[in-house]
Formats: C-alpha cells, structure tokens, sequence
C-alpha cells in the first residue's frame, strides 16, 4: 500500500489562483483573520495528521470492525487513540464558532480537510464530520444555554454529536416517524422511540454522545410539518456541563455491514430519555436540513477523497507493475516487459479517476465558498444568491461526487487486476466503504428528485438560470484555445434550460420523477466542464491540468450526449406496468 | 430475502421462439437426441436444483468462508453434502462428451444451466464449470490416455478440475511464466513452480482435483511460445484409475478477499510433482485457450447470472416497502405512503436491471448456439462462420455482461437503500462476489485488447463485417413498429464499421489501445440493441418483452452516442505525459 500523499499543491492551486479565497475572506469580518498563509498551514498539518493518524488504522479497523456487547459498543484498537490526538489539538472544532471554543475556519477551506479525512479512513471521518454537523445545527437554531452548554466540548472533541432521523419504517419518509417527546419540565421531554442506521450512535472514543433526535410532540400535526428537533444526550449533564446519570437511551444493536465498519451504525432505543427542545416546537425537520445539507457536502467529499486515495494506490500499483510490452516502440524499456503505465488502456482508467477527483475537488471548493457567502457576507444580494446557489448545488455535489467515488474506486481496483480483489492493497477496502456514500444522508435518487423538485421546478428554474447565466459569462471571457470547448457548453447549457423550461408546465405527474437522475448527472457534467475550464484558462494552470482538461473534454464529458438525449423522453415507458 | 425464482419462461422463449434451437440440434447427429422438450425438463430440473441446493448456502458460505489450515482448505458448512447432491445427478457433466460418461447437451442449453448456478452461489458455481472447462480443455486436445482416465471421473464430480496460469510475476503476460517441466519418462514430466490466484486450487469438496498447468519445457523457446500443458493431480492416478499417493503439489495459502469467498483462490506450489503432457510440447497456450473462452463465457454469464438475482430481490423489496406517497394520483393507495414501485426513479434502477438482465441472457444463448455449431455442424462453412463468430464475442460477452452484472447489482443495492448495504439482505454479498468478473479470466480491459486486435484488426474487420451483415439482413426484415429503432442500429453499424477501417492502416501504435474499450462496449450495446429487436419483434413476445425493449432503446441505447464521439479522438490525451 503507497502512503497517502496530501493533494495540497492541487488544493493551494484551487485556494488562491482558481477562486483567490483568502481575497473572499478578507472582505468579510467573521472569516478576515483567515490569511492565505494560515489556510496553507491548515492544510499541510491537516494533510500530515489524516496520513499519519488516520490512515494507519484504515485497514486494522477494517478488518477488527466496531464491536457490540451488553449494549457497549468498542471501536477498534487505535480509535480511542487516534482520536484523542485528533481532538486534542483542535481539529473537531475547525469550522465552528469561536465564540464557543470553535476555530471559525471558512467552509471553502475545510472543504478539503474533510476530504482528506475520508480518503484517509472514512470510518474515522465520520465521528468527526457528524460531530461538526450536529454543531452547526446547535449553533444555528439552538438558545444560548443549549449552545452553552453542548457546543464547547464538542468542539474539543471530548463529545461527539449525532443525527437521529431514520426508523425502519420511516427513511426517505420522515413525515411517518413514530419517536414521541413528551414534555416535562423547564423544556425538557421524555423521548421514547426506536432510531435506526444512526452512524456513531454508540462508540468508546469519548465520555459522551450529543443525539439530535427528530420526535414528535402530543399535539403535532401528521406528517414532515408535526416534526420537532431535540438534544439528547446519551449522558445526562449537569448546568455547569458535568456529567451526571446515564440518559434512558441505550444501543440495541449495530448493523454488520459491507464496508465502513470502524463507524458504529447503531440501532438506538430511547425509552424516556431526558431532551431539549431546539427552536421552536414543529420545526425541527427544517432544523435537521441545516445538518443534512452539512452531511451531504461532507458525503460528497467523502466520495472526491476515497477516489483520491484510490487514485493514489493504483498509479503507485501501476508504475511499479511491469506486464508486456508497450505497443509504442518508443515507450519500450530494455526489459522484457513495461510498466503498465504505457499501456493506453492502464493510462484511460488513471486518467478518468484523475480528471473525476480534480473536477470534484473544484466543485467541492466552490461550494463552501458559496456557503461562507451565504453565511458571511454582508451584502445581502450576494448572500442570498450563494444561498440559492448552495441549494441549487448541494444535491448535485452529494450525488455526483459519490457516484463518481464508486467509479473511480472501483476503476483504481481495475487496475491492480487480482491485486486489486484481494485484502491486503486495500482497494477493495476502499469500494466497499465508498459505496455507502451513494445511499446514506438520502440516497443519491433522493438527491436528484430534490434536486429537480425544490431546487429547480419549485422555484421555475430561478436558481438554475442564475447560475447559467454566471458560468456563460465566465465561458465567454475564455482564451481562445479552450473557446472551442466552452461554446460546447454554452450549448449544453441552453439545452438544458430549455429542457427545463418545458418540464415547468408539463401535465405528466411522473415527468420530475422521470427525468430527475438525468438532470442530476448533466448538472455534475455541466459543474465540472466549467470548472474545468476555469481551472485550465487560470494564469498559474500546470501543464499537467491543461492535459487533464482536455482528457475531461474528449472523455468524459461525451456523456453528456447520452444524457441530452435522455432529456427528451417522457415517463411513458419508465410507468408502463411490467413490475 | 426472497426465494430465487429460475427465469424459466424467458430461457424457453429464447431457445423456442427467438433462437430455435431445437431445429439446430435436430440438424446436428452430436444434438439430434436433445429435443426441445428434453431441453425444457433439463432447464427446469436445474433451476431446482439451484434454487434448492445451491442458494440456501450462498449466504452463509461467503460468512463462514473457505479455511486453511496446515496445508489443507475447508470449504464452508454444507458445501460437500450440496456438491454430492449435485454431482451425483449428473450435472457437473450436463456438456461433456458422452463417450467418456458426459450428457453431451449444447452449449446453447448448458449457458442457462450455468448462469442460474452463479445467480444462486457463484462460489460453489466456479468449481463446477471450472471442472466442466478442464474436461472440454482435456476432450479437445488430450490423448485418448488421459481422457479415459481423468474425463469420467471428472464428469461425475468425484474430481474437479483447475486451470494454473498466473504467477507472482505473470498475470496478463503469460509468456513471462517461470514454471518449469523436466522429462521423467512415458510422457511423464516433473513440475515445479508456484501458481497463484487458482480458483478451486484446494478444497475439500472431492477426492481429488485435477490442475491443467502451464510450465516450460527445457528446450522452451523464450516467450507465449514456449509453453507446454501439463495434467497435475493432485493425487497420483494408477493406470486403473485408482487414486494412488500424493503428488508433489501444495496450498502455500488461500487469499482473503473482497467476495466468492466460499471458492478457495489458492497458491499452489509445485515441487517436482508428476504432470502429463496434453498435446505438443510448446502449444500449450493455444490449449488453454480452449479452456480460457470456455471460462470467459462463462464468466460472464456469472455477471447476467448475479444481475437477475440482484434484480428479483429488488424488485420483490421494492414491491413490500411502503415510503412516501406517489406523484401521480391515480397511483396513489388509500394509505399514507406506496409502495416504493410507484416512483418512477425506483422503476428506472429496476428496468434497467431487467433491459440488462434479459439483454445478456439472449446474447448468451446466442453465442452457446454459435459454439454447438462452430463444434457440431455438418457445413464447414457454417463452421467456420460461426468460430469466427464466436472469437468476436467472447471478449464482448466476458467484459460487457460482467460490467453490467456490476452495474445491475449496485442498482439492486440502490433499491434497497441502507437495507443494501446491510449484510442480511445479501445484496452486498452479491456487489462483492460478482465484482471478481471484471477481473479474473483476463481483466476486461484485456478482453477489450483481444476484440480489437486478434479479432478485429488483425483479420481486418472480416468477423466484425460478417457479423454486421448478418445483422442488416435481420434488421431489414423488421415489423414497421420496430423499424425506427432498426434505422437507428444500421445508422450505428455503418459509423461502427468506418470507424474499424479506418483504423485499419492507423500509424499510431497506441490507436488499437486507445480505442479498445469504446469498441467493446459498443459490440455489448450493436448486439443488444440487435437481440432486442429480435426478442421484441418474435411472433410470441410477450407485452412485457416488447415494453422492455422500449425501455433499452429509450434508456440505455442513448450510451451509443457517446461511445461514437469518443470513437473518433486519438490516442493523443490517453497517452500525454501527465501520469
């Protein structure tokens, strides 16, 4: 196995010369005090702590998984460790308030740290990214002794935070959720339910877990709007935030499952447990988005960072791997044999891995920058519209990104052939942990029908067409040696507009359901070509990511034929009744 | 999990209605006894016997898995009793030559038989048709010494057979195997070497296990050239057939490994043990090659096989499970959510899976039926027209039905959401195991090399025009109703083949590399898109069948359009110095 090599020149490249990030920041207060020098530094430490206390307990964790006795659950040897040096020096707590013990970093710049963090050891990546997740939610809708109370030792990391939504009967369907909270005292309700696949619902790695738990209160409405948000903790505390009594909640089970199993996934039965209501009673499942979008960029990354350690392992495996001879005379060794890098075939798989993690790094950047606007930005026209576009993107992201990751993952497997199938290169570690991304914080069918619902036809393609129409401005400016392939987009683009457009009035019910997937997929197509071009028409552009441009161009993004065609077939023979 | 149900009506509609193959074996004497009923009573009987002996173990062989120990595997609990069962009716030798004890039924029969065996356990289904290809391998090129005595046993399941090709060194690259044979006497050959990955290497299924074994002769001309094939028991063979002492051959270990994990993947160390030499010295490679298209079809019937159980899980958990309310009213129940086959996102993972599934199956029986009469016709030219039939689509079939075997069980996963990844839905197990077919019996980018070199340019495009004629010929005589899809077909068959003659005089060697994969998916789409037509467009098919083939053209087909526009770029990006 070839030890993780951070993607920091590839980051920096993204950072300064393709969005000039720290130009962004210095504009707002909150994020002014973040120079380009400091994110450098974030990334080289953060780099170095994800390849040297992440990723050597990526396969023991594998291979020992979590394990659940008497209702505790232990994660594998090394966790508890790796996690306390982790913790200790301050990266739980990278992107949260400062005002409660966070580092305030920008979205635009832990983007990439969290990548870093699943192509290094998703398991561990997740009690971590969760944990950030639940802060937000805290720190966006919670009151002051809520925030108080819970924020600070989740940012330390001597807490970890989790999302409660999923029942067996309820996943997609929140609005048939069972869980009921009742009320007893000064806020506090007694929650009783049953929660399943809830990731780190139970672990060793620290003193005590922060539940956010969707119940419902005696006098709620049926369905999504009858939905509260609550804090359980799985330890009751104290008002000076000791820790008291165990909490009425307790861990049935977790799942055994392909991949991922350094991260408990556990079942959670909670029978009276103590919570606190968060914000106001019926909301909570506009609550919980706050933390869903959060987990679904952070999936996303999940998917960019698994394919780039894939990516890594299989161009380290096939430069060293030496079978038959280079068909290019040129290309040929001394030797009996070449490395199989001179073959064309080796080279279209590293390259299409290539080309898929740089487009979605990119991507991935681009949209915390847009959330530190919406977030940050004291204009409101420009906060607004990266709200917008935040929406528009995150489901794109979410999906494209982990489908891409299952591809590239499994390409990088190709390579090594048999050494690929096998345990000990860990590639096969790799698609099996990956391979989770496309279904958990909603599958990615689930992403793409809110994509084209809420984010597009809801709000008749507003969102879309402002973003249409910055990107055709950016493609116009365009060198004269990428024009070529920005006026392939720019037809792209109308296309799709106008596909939209029909859809917005059509009669057929099952027409957003129909083409959701197709508009998902052209929409990542349409977000890389951009970036693409953005990134190869830079001033500071290598030679190495013009090359990569134009293999995106000539191979990749002929998909986007096959989807434009799809655009334009009904939902008669997706319905026709052979089921 | 729901039970297996054998496709039995869709494999009699094929060999009926679409294929007639009874009328071919009624023209062939090897054949003539096998009538169309016989074949029926045959596909039914195994379908049991699948669906009864194989599939109750599958999941809890890949729990349990293959064990070594001191020299020694175990299979998993249940495997010897459902092997006995199994080889005692019969089945193992359902193709062989029935002079030596086999059942000698077609090929066009036996591909069905064998993908239900891999739908049920791909595990145990490999040290089957493993066994069956070493007997086809030992039938077509071994003396009448060695058939005599190691066919019967074989064909009865006592023994099973191997094939031993791969070392440390040497995967794709045969010629660089080091594994080397001294004359001892009477055709008798010392072997010495290390082979590893061999699927069934050692187990405990049988009393013995027969290793087709490729090692180099003394006066070996370096290269593929110097190969000879050798016969290694494992346990010596008395001249009566009576098992005698051990031979000098060894498991040094079995791999741990992503899935088949009840199919033992051993290193096998020769150390001097007792080989026969099957045919000429140094023609070795060109008889494993017997072997090696035996295994390549079926391979990739293991991809349609894992595809079409995959989809009958989904299919029968998308009919059960309740979550959200249709778009359409009038799909909607009177309760508060449907079942998930309302959503027409669900329906497209569904019928995707069915397009591919029934796709492979035709093509399947198809190239069986070009293999009985590449091996049994009368007519040599038909003979001859249908090996060089066969030579191009098994490279199609291997690769393309086990990319989609892939594609069609990660939808099936889909379907399921976080059920899928769980381990007790067994749709996991199914991504794992039918993963390995992309892989082993050469890589499919390695299949994709062969179709355009040997079987493309090298006899430039004489198979590839041939196989297009006959397609025309079938695509003229089409009902109205599918004449528009049939236009579409030529239109692509006529930019397939001035793609290939263009590149017939390329000057760049790296050209055929570059454009290997293209054509070979192309060839999967050009022959399903022709067998669909065909399937639709019988006098018998059913509403079902003809809706299906909609879907194909309105959703899958469209892929051709990108295959066509990569076709046309150089070799220039794939091979830019960037990696």
């Amino acid at each position: 196995m070839a030890d993780y090599q951070a993607p920091i020149e590839d980051m920096r490249f993204l950072l300064h010369d393709v969005f000039a990030l720290p130009d962004q920041w210095a504009r707002m207060p909150a994020l002014e005090d973040m120079s380009g020098d400091l994110a450098d530094a974030i990334l080289e430490e953060g780099g170095k702590v994800c390849a040297q206390v992440f990723a050597p307990i990526n396969r023991s964790g594998d291979e020992e998984g979590c394990q659940w006795q008497d209702g505790q659950v232990t994660t594998p040897t090394g966790f508890r460790e790796a996690w306390r040096t982790f913790a200790e020096a301050g990266w739980v707590g990278l992107g949260g308030v400062p005002d409660f013990g966070g580092q305030g970093a920008p979205k635009g710049l832990t983007v990439l740290f969290e990548e870093m963090q699943y192509a290094t050891n998703s398991s561990l990546a997740l009690y971590s990214v969760l944990t950030a997740g639940a802060c937000l939610t805290l720190a966006s809708h919670g009151s002051e002794a809520l925030k108080t109370r819970f924020l600070p030792p989740m940012y330390e990391g001597r807490w970890t935070g989790t999302m409660c939504l999923t029942e067996p009967h309820a996943g997609t369907d929140l609005g048939m959720i069972r869980t009921r909270a009742e009320p007893l005292d000064d806020n506090r309700y007694a929650i009783t339910g049953t929660k399943i696949f809830i990731t780190g619902g139970d672990h060793d790695l620290t003193e005590n877990i922060v539940h956010l738990v969707l119940a419902k209160l005696p006098d709620a409405p049926a369905g999504p709007k009858g939905i509260s948000l609550f804090v359980v903790p799985k330890v009751q505390v104290g008002d000076d935030g000791s820790l008291a009594d165990a909490n009425a909640v307790s861990c049935g089970s977790i799942e055994h499952k392909m991949g991922i199993k350094a991260s408990s996934t556990a079942v959670l039965n909670f029978d009276g447990a103590v919570g606190y209501l968060v914000g106001e009673p019926h909301k909570g499942l506009g609550y919980m988005f706050t933390m869903m979008n959060y987990e679904r960029l952070s999936i996303g990354l999940q998917g960019t960072g698994q394919a780039d350690w894939s990516y890594q392992q299989a161009l380290a495996y096939a430069t060293d791997r030496v079978q038959s001879r280079a068909a290019d005379p040129a290309l040929r060794s001394g030797n009996t044999a070449d490395s199989i890098l001179v073959h064309p075939d080796v080279r279209r798989m590293l390259l299409t891995q290539k080309a898929w993690v740089e487009g979605g790094r990119a991507l991935g950047v681009y949209l915390g920058s847009q959330l530190d606007l919406a977030k940050y930005s004291s204009d409101s026209n420009e906060q607004a519209k990266a709200a917008g576009r935040v929406a528009l993107l995150t489901p794109v992201a979410k999906a494209f990104f982990t489908d891409r990751g299952m591809d590239c993952t499994v390409l990088a497997q190709q390579v090594l052939g048999g050494h690929g199938y096998v345990r000990e290169w860990g590639l096969e570690q790799a698609v099996r942990d990956v391979r989770i991304a496309q279904i958990y914080e909603g599958t990615n069918g689930i992403q793409a029908m809110d994509l084209i619902g809420r984010k597009v036809l809801q709000n008749r393609g507003e969102w879309l067409h402002a973003f249409c129409a910055d990107m055709r401005k950016d493609l116009s400016a365009l060198d004269a040696c990428w024009a070529g392939h920005g006026d392939q987009l720019v037809q792209v683009l109308q296309t799709l507009e106008e596909r939209v457009d029909a859809w917005l009035d059509a009669k057929d019910p099952n027409l957003a359901g129909t083409q959701a997937y197709n508009l998902m997929e052209l929409m990542g197509h349409v977000c890389y070509g951009w970036l693409w071009l953005r990134m190869a028409s830079s001033k500071s552009a290598s030679a190495e990511k013009k090359a990569t441009a134009e293999f995106y161009f000539q191979w990749l993004w002929p998909q986007t034929d096959t989807l434009l065609r799809r655009m334009r077939v009904g939902s008669e023979s997706l319905m026709a009744d052979i089921l």
